[in-house]
This record gives C-alpha cells, sequence and structure tokens, in this order.
C-alpha cells in the first residue's frame, strides 16, 4: 500500500472520536480521509435540527472547538440562552449564540430541501476543513435509551437527565431501512480503501446507530481491509462520557475486551492504552491483533502521534 | 368622564409610536390602556416568525430597548449574527443574541399552535409589562410596497434596501379579511372607551395596516370618543423612518395637514409640534381641534409629559 493510494474511513460520535479525527486529519491528506459522524443523537429542539455529533467534529477540524469541554464552540457568548430563560423557555441544552448560528443555518438549509450531507460538506468547507466529513445518513435515525422507566430520547438521558438513569437496553429508530449518506457509501466502496477505524467513542449509543444503518455492517463483515477500534475504555474507565456506566449497567465488564467482543463479527484490532497492557493476552482471544500505546488525547501530539499510530497498525495487519 | 372609568386605545408602530406607549404606560393604570402595535411588517426570515414593531414595543415598556436606536435589545451581543456570516447565511436583517430568543421562542409557541396575541401577552408579562400590548391581529397581513420596479416585501424596502426605492403605492395584504385580535376588539367594544389614540406612528406602513383590518375604519368612523393623532411629521421632516420621504413621493406635501387628511373620516383632533404652530389654522380646515405642543420625546419625562398632554387634549373634545 503506498501513500498515494489509500483511502481512510473512521467512524466517529463527538468529543473522543473527534479527536482521533483530528489527529487523522493532521496525518492524511485531505483525499486519504472520510470521517463519518453519528447522528443517531440528532434531535429537533426549538424548531432546529441539532447534529451534536457532527457539530463536534467539525468544530474540532475547524479550530472552533472549545478547548476545555470538547464540545461548544470556543469563546462562546450565550445572551440568547440568558433571554430565552427569562422568557420562560427550555433551556435544559444549552445553545450558545455562535452555536446557535449552526443550527438557524442548517435547518434553514434543511427546510429547504438539502440533504444534511450536503450542508455538512458546505458549512465545513466554510470553516475550512478540506477533509471529507459526513454525516453517517441524510435519512431520520434517532437512538432511545431504554430504562426501567421507559424508553428515553438520547437528548434527554444524556443532557437534560445527566447519564443518571439506569440503562437496560437501546433502539436505534430508523436505522435499518436508513441509507449512508453518499460520502459514507463512496467511502465504503472506495477502490483506494485501506483501513476503517472506529474512534474511542461510546460503542452503543456512537458506533452502533453508524453500523445499524442498512448495509453498513454487512460491509464490514465482508470487507477486506483491516477494520480498527481505539478502545474508548482506559483502566474500567471511559475517558468522556457514559460508555463505562452502560458497560456496568448492561452487566458487562467495563473492558476493551467487552468492546473487542461487541464487534466482534468484524474486528481485526483493537488499540488500548499502555495502563490496559495487562489485557493483551486475554484481549488477543477475541481479536486477532492489538496495539498497545498511549491512547489518551490531551494535546494535538497526542492526537497526531495516535493517528499515526493507528495507521501504522493497521499496515501491519 | 372619570379617572376610574376611562379606557386609552393606543395605535402604534415601532419606534416613534412606542415612545408614546412608554409615555402612556406611565401615566395610565394598568387596567386603562391597550395598546395596539401593527403587524403588517412581521415576516418570516431562517425559520423565525418576526414582529419588528410588537418587539419594539415590548422592549420599550419592559425597559429592555436600546436607547441609542429605539429598537433592539439593550446591552445586545452578535455572536450569532457573527458566526452566521461566517457560515454565508442571510445577514441583511440584523439579529442580535438576545433579540433572537424571542424570536425563537415565539415561533416555537407559535407553531404550538398558540395565538401570536395569546403569546405577546405571556412574553410582556415575563419582562414585566403590566399594560395590555396586543398585535393588531393573530391573522397575517402583510404590507407591500409598491416601487416602479416592482413590489417589494416590507422588510426589503425597510432593512435590506434601506428605504431607498422610490414608493408609488401600499398593498396591505390579507388585510380586509383579518380580524383585529381579542384584546384590541375588547378595547374598541370597551364600555369606558374614552380616547382613541394615532401614536406618531408612519401613516401609510405602521396605522394604515391597523386601521385596514376588518371592521376597524368603520368602527373609528362610527365611534363618539374622540380619535387623535400625535403627528409624525415636524418641520417637512419624519422625526424617524421614511414617513417624509413617502408623503414627497406620493405627492403629498410634507405636512401634519397631510396626516390629517390622510385620516379625515374619523380624525378629531390632531397633535402637533410647536415649530409648526404657523399651520394650525390651515389644519382646522381639515381637523376640528389642534393641540400645538412639543412632541419631540427624547426623555422619559419629555415621553409622559406628552402622554399626559394628548389625554388631557382628548378631556377637552
Amino acid at each position: 500500500m503506498t501513500e498515494d493510494r489509500r483511502h481512510i474511513l473512521a467512524l466517529c460520535g463527538g468529543v473522543g472520536g473527534a479527536k482521533l479525527a483530528l489527529g487523522l486529519s493532521h496525518v492524511l491528506d485531505p483525499g486519504d480521509l472520510t470521517i463519518v459522524a453519528n447522528t443517531g443523537d440528532d434531535f429537533e429542539h426549538l424548531g432546529f435540527h441539532i447534529s451534536p455529533d457532527v457539530d463536534t467534529v467539525m468544530y474540532t477540524l475547524g479550530g472552533l472547538a472549545n478547548p476545555a469541554t470538547g464540545w461548544g464552540r470556543d469563546g462562546e457568548t450565550w445572551s440568547f440562552m440568558e433571554s430565552l430563560r427569562a422568557f420562560g423557555g427550555e433551556d435544559w441544552f444549552l445553545l450558545g449564540d455562535k452555536d446557535l448560528a449552526t443550527h438557524v443555518e442548517r435547518s434553514r438549509r434543511l427546510h429547504a430541501g438539502v440533504p444534511l450531507s450536503e450542508i455538512t460538506t458546505t458549512l465545513c468547507q466554510k470553516v475550512g476543513i478540506d477533509h471529507i466529513v459526513t454525516p453517517m445518513t441524510d435519512d431520520t435515525v434517532r437512538t432511545i435509551i431504554d430504562t426501567p422507566h421507559g424508553p428515553l430520547a438520547f437528548q434527554h438521558y444524556f443532557v437534560r437527565d445527566k447519564c443518571e438513569p439506569v440503562v437496560t437496553g437501546f433502539q436505534i429508530q430508523g436505522a435499518p431501512t436508513a441509507s449512508p449518506s453518499a460520502p459514507f457509501q463512496k467511502a465504503l466502496g472506495h477502490a483506494a480503501l485501506s483501513a476503517i477505524i472506529l474512534c474511542p467513542s461510546n460503542p452503543f449509543v456512537s458506533i452502533d446507530p453508524i453500523l445499524s444503518l442498512d448495509g453498513v455492517r454487512g460491509a464490514l463483515n465482508k470487507t477486506d481491509v483491516p477494520v480498527i477500534a481505539v478502545s474508548p475504555i482506559v483502566g474500567g474507565q471511559a475517558i468522556k462520557g457514559p460508555a463505562a456506566k452502560m458497560m456496568a449497567e448492561l452487566g458487562l465488564e467495563v473492558t476493551s475486551r467487552s468492546v473487542a467482543q461487541h464487534y466482534a463479527s468484524f474486528l481485526d484490532g483493537i488499540v488500548i492504552h499502555t495502563d490496559d497492557a495487562a489485557e493483551e493476552q486475554s484481549l488477543r482471544t477475541v481479536c486477532p491483533h492489538v496495539l498497545v500505546t498511549n491512547t489518551i488525547m490531551k494535546t494535538l501530539d497526542d492526537k497526531k502521534r495516535l493517528a499515526d499510530d493507528v495507521l501504522a497498525f493497521a499496515e501491519t495487519i
């Protein structure tokens, strides 16, 4: 595989996944990378179509993200939210003034009939992103969290209820009949496709919605290019988000082995953190290739180095 | 007429009218005043329903208005607009971050099926307004500006094109079949109705849309309470907005006499500025009662004093 004949397909959710996506964008040419973002946690709110994971990827790659939170925009102001609260409006989902421009402009274009993937391409170009960033689908897919008290829309679980409800399962509504977006399909069928990377995102609510789209899991099962997951679990914890809590509530061991088992039907390699090196042997019983490296990405250099490590690992498989 | 048996109905547009409405709200008890705001310049923009005159009245009476401009909100921030511009969004109509909360919350409630007048009541209460402020109608009325190059939607003429096109006429679409809002109807039929005041707003695009609603001009022609206009023309100029320019382009003399003639079928009294005292005799040929006083409202005291003057003038008719 030569440098000029490769294409990497990266699947990701929000914050953690976007970090590796940023690293990949720094070490790969624009034509060599397609980043597919989950839209299972998209929702309609205050009349806007909000795509949290697409936005996190766009803000991260566009250099607009808030470095303290990993989501939302840097230098954000909150006049809108404060005024909305004064009117008694719904204030459980924080919408910054800058962030709101994304939702307003996206919603305006959606209402005019433009597909989400085209809008994403346009907005990403406007913020200077050269790589391909695409929502997983232009169709409506909604992740529902099952709890002992009934189903919850994803953002109600995630933001409004702060991930506190116990999780008993997931429904990814609309996924089986939803088509991967055109850029996603193009990457899946790319003649030079050389690896598929599952970024360190939540397996259940970030990656599974992507895998559940019509034809995607089948394509991963059949592909002859390496499929590699970067584990979001380090030392029995998720670096960010509810992945570890969900695994425990579902009766799973909170380890990278559970992640590998979750992806077992197609997984060729898994990347785990050095602190979890002791798990390597046990992991090999479920996944043939294991890379142990530093998977914690604090700086841009961390992200680029991990991206390089993952790409080099792929070439060995 | 005693203080406890009176009700004043004030009709107004944006900035100039809102100033007198504020003065009236300071000298009248909440139950004694109904302020009706024009909605002929309402429009749909970026998915929002925007009611510029209702908002100007609400912000003015709620103490939220920008004192420098008379419209928009005090201490406004512009993060949304700057970000929208970066995405290539429509930026000809300035939407501040605080102001946006009004449009988002109003639009959300409208989409839920709540009438504009009820929403206005709720939002005004939230910002501490005790007096009745109501849009002229819950139905859709749209003022269109006729120009030699064709018709223009009001905000395209007013904001986008900065009132530069020559005006040849007006269409107030939807008005003949639009019903006055319930609070407007209630005020028109109020047992204690004691005066109807046309605030110093543009006769063509602020007051005429209100007068053109089903039954309103007829009610003013028939009423036995005094109908009084405060002239928006001072020294051959409009204090704010395109009224004088429009009058000139329509071949009218730019004087309060033209204003009085415009309202001739029902007008009992007109209030003009002291600088125009020389017009008084000529005015009496079209309007039986004329009050000459200081109609320029810079301070809150100016507004209260003019409100007092207008109310005292009404009692003499």
